[in-house]
């Protein structure tokens, strides 16, 4: 950790007990002028911290800003996803930024931060609007263990993390649709854009590429995605205090992750059923080629979709556009 | 094409009867010294080429040499594997330079060689020994419009147009091993690595990599894996000429690969069952994680090898090393 990260999380450690100058500087191993000038540093930041005699420094408010030092000292520090942080005021889409990390040779579980995304793209092409310090868009950089085949199983696992943070955070029951969509009474407030490079034995590289849309307002959706389009500051009606959801939301998605790695996506597919949408209902499945009708039934081991035709087949989606059929 | 590719093209539609400097330069639009200028540096990379007053010029015998102009003079013109070939005298791995270029954003169908490859790979991350001149190692480019899932689709049509051609310009049979190996007697004389770059409903690119022993002598296998490999010179006793069997080679896969994007995998499958030594036999397969003992039944449409156990279950194999069990 970094001496930045290490004072934010001292701060957070020590709550509204304050930490001294002396302590942090022992601890850190530096003067106590350098952890003046850190400190310093944070508050040009936006981050509010106080400082008294008696009960030495202590962080009061944090900015609505994605900063890799606090993102770190936010997290437990032995997880994958999120070793590596890396914030960036603007890029063009996060899982180019993160694809070439991924020829660079960079270690798995590096997380790509962009405080706004010029080119931000989700599934088949489809543009991701990112208004600026609107949401939280990122990209995760994995080497999983796993044949190319399987990777809807990390397209299912990061809906299953990504509902679940936000129900600790917010105490919102969002709902998925097969494979990657977070929904609101049938509104999009996020997507999961899995690119991975393969051979056809095993995966060389997945990126998994998540657009949350955090505090954005109704007006800064694009006139074309309005109507079908939420946040979950317009679900809550109240602002989201970004950097501690994004902090909840690398841990879950860690744990997820680690889950698969051991084999045990079967059990989460379980969990993942239980809050999507798509199980038991009827829906067509627009695959480009063609169109298939039928029973959603539930997830094999690859994560496919298993769709019970009118003929009694069973057929494996494993990609597509997925339309509930309204009764 | 070029001008060297037209020449060359002319000589060989020509044949013995020749083809006059007057005619070809009225045909390529160029003077007849600049013809004769083409023709010398011909000469000089080794093309026999005999010149007399009344048959003009005639080509004799073309050097065992990949020339791009060459390949492309030996082609019909209207395929796309093939439509843009660059040769490279030595490379690390022509999967590299491919990748390079899909990046770039180059066009499918253009086909990488190397005379010689200093880091030749095959699947599962092993070495493939690829010495100068010896075989033919390229690599393809493709866009094809699949789901990630269907790349085994493009490695068993690769490895029936390998069969193929070798049949078509050698007599020879080989046989395949699911999913990628060229087998004489049990020798692997050929492989096949197919690598992807995807996202979860449809690949981007993929590179179809092709490794064949073509004049290999048996003293230049490296010693591990001299008993089980073999080249079409050892099987046939005589050497053969590469840049015919190149274009030959192309042009079957162009074949295969126009078959599997209309949709035609299932008829190329049952032309693979009919070539395939593992179809019908008690083979075990070794996924890394978990062996599988069962009787191969045949292909399914992702070209995954449907496997019988013992318990009567069918597991479908994508990926993984494959054992033909003897009795």
């Amino acid at each position: 950790m970094t001496v930045d990260a290490q004072i934010l999380s001292a701060f957070r450690r020590a709550g509204p007990d304050g930490v001294s100058g002396a302590d942090l500087a022992t601890r850190l191993g530096i003067s106590r002028a350098a952890v003046w000038a850190r400190i310093e540093d944070l508050r040009k930041l936006g981050y509010d911290i106080s400082a008294s005699p008696h009960q030495g420094y202590r962080l009061l408010a944090s900015p609505d800003l994605l900063h890799a030092d606090d993102l770190l000292a936010r997290m437990s520090g032995d997880q994958i996803i999120g070793r590596d942080i890396r914030v960036f005021e603007e890029t063009t889409s996060t899982n180019d930024v993160a694809e070439k990390l991924a020829r660079d040779g960079v270690k798995e579980g590096v997380v790509v931060f962009a405080e706004s995304q010029t080119k931000g793209r989700g599934r088949m092409g489809r543009r991701w609007v990112s208004p600026s310090k609107r949401g939280l868009w990122f990209s995760i950089l994995l080497r999983p263990p796993l044949r190319p085949q399987a990777c809807t199983q990390m397209t299912v696992a990061a809906a299953t993390a990504l509902v679940r943070a936000i129900e600790r955070q917010t105490g919102l029951k969002p709902s998925i649709k097969w494979p990657n969509d977070i929904l609101f009474n049938g509104r999009k407030a996020a997507g999961i854009l899995t690119e991975l490079a393969a051979d056809s034995d095993s995966i060389r590289h997945l990126i998994v590429g998540i657009g949350l849309d955090v505090n954005v307002a109704q007006d800064e959706f694009p006139p074309d995605v309005r109507s079908v389009a939420t946040s979950l500051r317009a679900e809550l009606g109240r602002p989201i205090d970004r950097p501690a959801l994004a902090a909840v939301l690398l841990e879950e998605l860690d744990r997820d992750y680690a889950r698969i790695c051991r084999g045990g996506f079967p059990a989460l597919a379980d969990e993942w059923e239980q809050r999507c949408l798509t199980v038991g209902q009827r829906v067509t499945v627009d695959l480009g080629v063609r169109q298939i009708e039928g029973r959603a039934e539930s997830l094999d081991d690859d994560g496919a979709l298993l769709l019970r035709t009118e003929h009694g087949r069973l057929e494996r989606i494993l990609g597509g556009d997925v339309t509930i059929v309204k009764r």
